[in-house]
C-alpha cells in the first residue's frame, strides 16, 4: 500500500470511444460475457455513456485522500474507479472533487461505494456509478495506491483498462482486447441490424433464429 | 417443464383499460388489499402506467430462450410476465426482444430479474418493471414453459390475470374478477374524490373519518 | 405510546431555510459529520431540496392512524418524520394524507417504510424521501405518538429538530444548534468557492491542500 | 380475509415420514427441480428434519392472532406455515405458541417473517423455519385466514400439501403428488448408491456419467 | 467527537442479574415493546444469556482505537455497545482486545459492525452480538467517543443503559426503569406459567385467552 | 471459457499447513491486511480449520458441470474454489460431489453461490464457506473453466494460490508469498502472545501500546 504508479499505457482514443457508442451491453457480448461489474453500481443520472482509460484508486473505508493523488494521474479522456479496501457507502466524492477531475479531463467516476453532491455533478455534467448516494463525510489519514490492480465490484481492473459505463451499467475490457472487442461489437451492431428490422415487421425470433427444431427436439409441447 | 400453453382467456379490453387508467394502488385497495408484487420490481423509467394480460414464463436462471416462445403467444395488449425457477439477475431481455413483442403489441415486461438496453427501451417507450438492471448475458440451452401458473415476485399468477402496473410497482387482478375489481375501483376514485377535495380545504383526516372519539377510546391522550 | 404533544418549539424560519439552502453535505459537514439519516432513504423525485421542523410520528408496522394526530400538529414549513417501531415496506403515505398535509403547510415527508401515489406526489411537488415505493395499504388499528423522540433510519430525532433532505438524502440538525450550524455551513460554502475556482482552473488538491509533504512523510511512493 | 377452512384433505401418514426420511434436495430433485421455499429461511438449529401437512396461515404484518385460530385445525403430524401479508420479520411464534402447537401434535413452524424464544424452542425440540430470529412483540388486532392457498418465501402451497423440511431449507409437495415423489425420491436416493460408493473408490464422475465426449464436442480443452 | 466521559451510574446489580435471566423477549414486552436493536445483530455462538451496564463506544469506520480507551471505562459486570459513525463490517473485535474486556469483568460487547477470532471468542466463553463475522483490520487513526449516548442498531443508547443479550438478540433497558422492568417481566413470567401448562394439557389459547367472540364479532367465518 | 489447466504450482505443503494453524485472522493481518473474501461466505459448520492449494472454477449460474472437470484436477491437500459468472445462490454441489472430492483428498469448498446437503456434509467432516445454503438442483449445459484466475467473493484468485478458511471466514494468499506469510503470521503470533499474557492480567492496551498520549495529543478528553 502507498503505491502511484504515474506511467500507465492507454488504449487508442478512437478504441476507446467507439466502445463508449457501442454501449456495455454490446460490449460485454462482443467479449464473451465477461467484464461486468456488479448491478450494484448504478448511475446518478440517466443518459450518460462514456469510455475512458481506468485510473484506479485502492481506498481504505471512509478515507478519500487517495483520490487526490489519483487526480493528479488523470489524462484527458480517463475514468477514476475506486474500490475501498472494505465495504463502505461513505461519500468519498463530491462537486470539488468532480471539478477538480473534470478540470483535468476526467470523463467520469465508478466508484463501489457513496457518492454525495449528486445535484452538482447533474448539473455539471459529470456522470458518477456508485453503489449508493450518501452524504457521509470521509477522512484523510491513511495512505492507499493509484494505479494498481484492483477488483471493483466484483471485476478485476488494471490501470489502463478501457472502461464503458451507460445506463446499463460497468464494463471493463482489458486494454490488449480493445481494438478487437471493437470490431467484434461493431459487426455484432451490424447483424442486430438486419434482426431488428425483420423482428420490427413481426417475424417471430422463434423463425429468425430457426429455434422450433431445437426446441421440439429437446420436448417442448404446445398445448 | 417445456410446456406453452397455446390458448387463454383474457379479461375484456376496456376492462383491462379502466384499471390501467385507476393504478396500482387503487386496484390494491379495491381488491381487499391482495395481489401486489414485491417491491424490489421498479420500473426502468417513470410514468408508464399499463394493463394487459399475462403471458406467463417460467424461465431457468440465466436462460431466456422461452421468451422468444412466449412472443409468439402474446396478443394486442399483453404483457409478458417471467419468474426464474430460482433467484437471477441476469439481463433475460433487451431492445431485439423488445422490438419483437411491441410489433406484436406487446405493451411491457414485468420480470423478477434483471433486464438490459435500457436507454433503448426507454427511447422505444417500452416499459419493463425488473428487479435489476443488468447487462449480464443470457444463454438458450433448457426449456421452460410459457403460461403456466407461475409465482413472481411474491405473487402467484395464471396466464389471462390482468397484470397493473405504474410507478407504484405492479399488481395482479384475477381474470374472473376483473370486472368486479374495476367497479370497485371506480367507486373508490368517487369517494375519494370528495374527501380530496375537504382535505385540500384545510379539513383535517381526524374530523372527516370520526377518528377523535376512538382514539380517544384507545386512549389516545394531548399534552 | 399512545401520546401527541401539541407544543412543540421550533427553529427560526429564515435559519430554517437557509439550512435548506446549503444542502444536506454542507450542513453535515458544517457540524461535524453527524445527523445523517441512512442512504437507504432515497427522494422519490430528483430535485427537491427542502429544510422544516421535525413533526415526528412513531407508528405501529403496518398502521398509519397516527399520520392523521400528526397532520394536525403541522405548522406552516414543517416537515413530517415517521418511524415505524418495527421494520416495514408499506405504503403509509399517499395523495390523500399529501393533500392534507400539503394544505397544512408542509413542506414533505421523511418515512422509514413504504410511500405509494409517487406519480400523483410528484406532479403536486411534494417530496418524500423513503425506504421503499410499495402500494401496500395499511390499517388504523393501533395507537403510536406524535412529537416523541425517534429514532428514524438510525438518527435520533426530537421534535422540532431541523430535518435537512435534498438529492443526498436526510440529515437531522439539533434545534439549539441550529444557528450556529447554519453559520458554520456558510463559511464553509464561502471557503469552498475559492477552492471551487482555483481547482476549475486546474490546480491540484495536492497543492491546494498541501498535501504532498504528508503524503511523503506517510511512505507513499511514485513509480 | 377473515376465514377458517376446517376440512383440509392430507397426504398418507407413511408417505409423509417418507418424505422426511429423503429429505428436502433428494425430494426437490425427484419432483423436477420445483417446490423450495427460498434460501431466506433458516432453522433456528441444526439437525431437525421432519415432513407435514401443511396448516397455512396468512396473517397481517405484525399481527399474530391467526396462529391461534390455526392450532386448533392442527392434527398430529401438522406443520404450520405463516406468511405474511406483507414482508415483516417480526417475532410471531414463542414458546407459548409453540407449548400449544405441539401439544396438539405439531411437528414445527415455517415462517416468512420471524421468531422468539429460539432457546426455549431448541430445548423443546421445537423446530422452526424463520426468516428472522426477533423479540419484537406483535399484536391481535386483525383478521387473517387459516388453510386458504398462500405464498410463502416464493412457493405457492395449499393447505394438506406435504412440507418437507432439514438443514438444506424447506420444500412443499403437492398432496396429490405425494406418493408419486416419494416413489421416484426411492429409486433416486438407490441410484446414488452404487454411485456414492464408486466416487468414494476414487472414480471420477467424468467417467461414471461418460461426460468426456459431451465435454470435448461442446469444445472444452485442457492445457 | 473525542470525549471520555468517565463517571456513569449503573443500575442495581441485582436488577441487572434478573433482567439477564428473564431474557430478551421477556424484557421487550414487560418494558411496553422497546428497546430493541435490529435483528441484524446476531451471536457469535449459541447459549449465551448476559445483562450488563452498557459502556457505550461511537467509533469511525475502520477505526478500533476507542475500544481500548473504553475498556478502561469497564466494570465487573458490564457490556461494551459500539455503533459506527457509518456503515461498517469491519472486524473490530478480536481475542486480545475480548482478553482485556474480560480481565476487567466485562460480560460482552454488543457491535453493530463486524468481529473476528470467533473462534477463540468462543472457548473463551465471551459473547458478542454482531453484524457481521469478518476478519477486516481496522486502524487507530481517528477519535471517537466513550459513554456519550449512540444509535445501535437502531435503538438509542445511553451509557449505563441495562443491555439485555441472548439467543432472540440485544434489547436495552433505561437505566431508571430497570427495577420497574424488571417487576414487570416476573409478573409476566408468573403468568406464563400457569398459561403454559394449560396450553401443554391441550388446551386452545382461543378459549384461554376468550377470543372466540371478538373473532366473530369481527366476522371471522369457519367453513 | 471451456478450458481446464492441468498443471497448476502449488505452494509448499508445510508451509500450507503452517497457514492453516494461524488462522485467517492472522494471516490476512501479517500479508499486510489483503486477501479477505467477502463476508458473505460464511462456513456450514463450525470448528473447521483448513488451509490447501486453490483449484478454481468459473462456472455458469446455474450449472455445475465443471465441478466434475475441476475433481479430476484435485491432489491431496487442494481446495475447490467456485465463482459463478453472474450472481447464484443455486445448490451447485452436494454430497455426491463432496464424497468424490473427498476421495481424491480435497479438503474442502469455497463457492460464491450454494451448497446443499449439509447435513451428510457435515457428517463428512467435509466443510464449505458458501453464500448460501440452498437445494436448488443445477443442470450440466454449458461450460466453464479450470484452473483460469477468477474473482470469488471480491477477491482474485489464481489456480494454486493458498485459501485459508476457517470460522472467520475465508482468506487467499498469493503462492509466491505463502512463506514469507507465514514467517510474518509467527511473528505475529509470537508477539500477540506476550500481549496476551499482559492483557490477562490487567495491564490496559492504552498503557501497553503507549496510547495515551497520541490520543490526547488529537485532543481525546476525559470527563
Amino acid at each position: 500500500m502507498g503505491k502511484v504508479v504515474t506511467t500507465i499505457q492507454r488504449a487508442n482514443r478512437e478504441v476507446i470511444d467507439g466502445l463508449a457508442a457501442a454501449g456495455v451491453a454490446t460490449v460485454h457480448e462482443a467479449q464473451g460475457r465477461i467484464g461486468l461489474l456488479a448491478s450494484r453500481l448504478r448511475p446518478i443520472y440517466p443518459g450518460a455513456r462514456i469510455a475512458g482509460s481506468a485510473v484506479t484508486i485502492s481506498a481504505p473505508p471512509g478515507d478519500n485522500w487517495m483520490i487526490h493523488a489519483a487526480v493528479e494521474q488523470v489524462q484527458e479522456g480517463d475514468i477514476l474507479v475506486l474500490a475501498p479496501t472494505s465495504p463502505s457507502e461513505d461519500g468519498y466524492f463530491g462537486d470539488l472533487l468532480a471539478t477538480s477531475a473534470q478540470a483535468r479531463g476526467c470523463r467520469g467516476l465508478v466508484i463501489d461505494a457513496g457518492v454525495r453532491d449528486v445535484r452538482d455533478l447533474t448539473q455539471m455534467n459529470f456522470p458518477v456509478w456508485s453503489k449508493a448516494v450518501f452524504a457521509q463525510g470521509t477522512i484523510k489519514a491513511t495512505l492507499g495506491s493509484v494505479n494498481v490492480p484492483i477488483v471493483c465490484a466484483g471485476a478485476h481492473i488494471d490501470a489502463g483498462d478501457v472502461i464503458v459505463a451507460d445506463d446499463d451499467g460497468v464494463c471493463v475490457v482489458k486494454r490488449a482486447d480493445a481494438a478487437d472487442v471493437l470490431a467484434k461489437a461493431r459487426a455484432r451492431e451490424a447483424n442486430e441490424e438486419s434482426k431488428r428490422a425483420r423482428l420490427a415487421a413481426g417475424e417471430l425470433g422463434l423463425d429468425i433464429y430457426d429455434m422450433r427444431g431445437k426446441l421440439a427436439k429437446l420436448g417442448l409441447t404446445y398445448e
